[in-house]
């Protein structure tokens, strides 16, 4: 049965990826040897973290400003990572809570100086993006998540401040023309539109770097940008598989393309949802998210039911996540249009006979 | 040409698991999706992480008093994260200081507490173990490190000591039967016996745990023992390739056989070495590791000749660390002993040449 994956993360990647990965088990670039078994200081390897970090600097379109590190752990482990290395116990930064990422990111910043949430939307389940907020003078940055992958969220637009930027970009990075040149420091768990689970990017710029507190080794951005990203030994696979989406991500022609094929999956789905009886939108429509379309059934009892159809035809990953409940449909770069309008057949079928 | 690999992590695999781990990539488990494409948080994946959990525990022989976690990063990670979850501001820790990797622990340590080395072999560049050492009464731990995987050294009995155990075991995990019980917490990055680079494990006496310091959400085990090991996202791929890793092991015959190999693999390399009039060991005979094999040319202008002769009959991975330099030779559990034949073979035609 052809499966359709609307997994949240990890995530569907490219066909061609898979296959380039599956290869480089068996013999990585003819060197007669595995990639899970190479040195991670081998020029061999050497060559991978330095294209996959000349990658993410060209397709972000940044320069020397900024220094690009693939570090283990997700983006969880960055909600620690960005207060330890910018945040020092005496001063304070600013976050928005647009859902349970940023709330998990608030919590921690805490533990290492002052953190205040500038804005929170709590208050309607997350269910809209609060673009109004002011920000108290003197913070050291302002954190916001780009797109609330749980909720069905996404900023459109940047928020309106003068404070260095800092954005958990995790499920929307490469997912549009983005002007990356207007944040300080950008992080994102690699598991849904830029490879598997077990690597995150940071990218950050340099003067931002360079507080009185006493790093561990392993967590000092300083030490891993001293060591072009190779301070212990990373990922090394999830690195290469990387460094293949971010090869296919340019080849099929960069971000604008991926722009424009998130938009046809999200208006195909979009337009159908809102056209069902059976079905009801979970998000405000001018902040929907382009990546995660949340809703529900207008009849509570036929959620389940749906999952169940879902499974039947082979759509995996339409169950909402356990936090918040409800459905949810990912539709990340690899996902072929083909998958949506799979799914809004689906629909339209499950809504004409429960409507 | 037939490669011959002695890198010393990420270091070889058994062929099975590396094409069962390709053949994942595929279709995992008949599924219709890949690996590295299924969520976290579906029974196909909690399937693995609890068998692969259930193994580590089988193979350690050790019971419910203790917690087996697989966590995002490596050692270095844990060289922080121990002294984070164990040792209070006010607490003292005592670390035995054995080669780098030691050396960098407590360096990490003190960041968090007090820690106080008890022994150091760094008078003679680490080039044996110093078994007697007095630890100072009330310390929370003692913390050495296992084998050596730089310097060749590996204990072959536990330090003699009433305090509770942490070990750092990432290059001689499941190499050899090995008392597990008598040590309060275990970890391990997966790259040499146990899998490939982007994941460690970390075993854990529960009532280690519960100290007075605020631990980020990401770095406090408990958090991960009461998350079964899937607090996030974890290192999906890096986790099903120790899943079939330690299969592996216990299909072969588990640690008993572990050891068979490791001591044939052993006494064929160090027997040579000790016959041989061009080269010599760096490290006692009593101390020797039965995983890594640490050795120079008696002319030291000859150890970039043979370097490039191993390179040239497809041998990689014969180059000593960076940070001490001369030659090595890593002998993992996946190592066939033709491999070491075939080096032991080309050492003996090289001393006859240049004795």
């Amino acid at each position: 049965m052809k499966m359709h994956n609307f997994n949240s993360g990890p995530s569907i990647l490219p066909k061609e990826v898979m296959e380039q990965a599956a290869a480089a088990i068996y013999d990585f670039n003819g060197v007669g040897l595995s990639i899970l078994e190479i040195g991670h200081r081998t020029s061999w390897f050497g060559a991978v973290m330095d294209e996959a970090r000349a990658l993410v600097k060209e397709l972000m379109g940044i320069g020397d400003a900024y220094e690009v590190l693939f570090l283990h752990g997700g983006a969880s482990t960055q909600f620690m990572q960005v207060p330890m290395n910018l945040l020092d116990t005496d001063e304070t930064a600013a976050y928005i809570d647009n859902g349970i990422w940023g709330t998990k990111a608030v919590k921690e910043a805490r533990l290492f100086g002052n953190a205040v949430v500038v804005s929170s939307t709590k208050d309607k389940n997350h269910s809209y993006i609060a673009k109004a907020f002011t920000v108290p003078a003197g913070v050291k940055y302002l954190h916001y998540t780009t797109n609330n992958t749980v909720e069905g969220t996404q900023w459109h637009s940047f928020p309106a401040t003068d404070v260095p930027l800092v954005a958990d970009m995790s499920s929307d990075i490469f997912s549009r023309p983005f002007d990356y040149s207007k944040l300080a420091l950008i992080y994102a768990g690699a598991q849904k539109n830029m490879g598997a689970a077990g690597v995150n990017i940071v990218v950050v710029k340099k003067d931002m770097l360079g507080i009185k507190r006493a790093i561990p080794a392993i967590m000092n951005y300083r030490n891993h940008i001293e060591a072009g990203s190779l301070l212990n030994t990373p990922p090394v696979f999830a690195v290469y598989v990387a460094l293949l989406t971010l090869r296919w991500i340019k080849r099929e022609g960069g971000l604008a393309e991926m722009e424009k094929r998130a938009k046809e999956r999200a208006a195909l789905f979009y337009d159908t949802l809102d056209a069902l009886p059976a079905f009801k939108p979970l998000v405000v429509k001018e902040d929907r998210s382009m990546m995660n379309a949340t809703f529900t059934t207008v009849r509570p009892e036929l959620e389940d039911t749906f999952v169940a159809l879902c499974k039947q035809e082979g759509m995996v990953g339409v169950k909402g996540h356990r936090s918040v409940g409800g459905l949810r449909v990912s539709m990340y770069n690899a996902l072929p249009l083909s998958s949506v309008q799979a799914i809004v057949d689906l629909m339209k079928d499950f809504s004409d006979k429960n409507a």
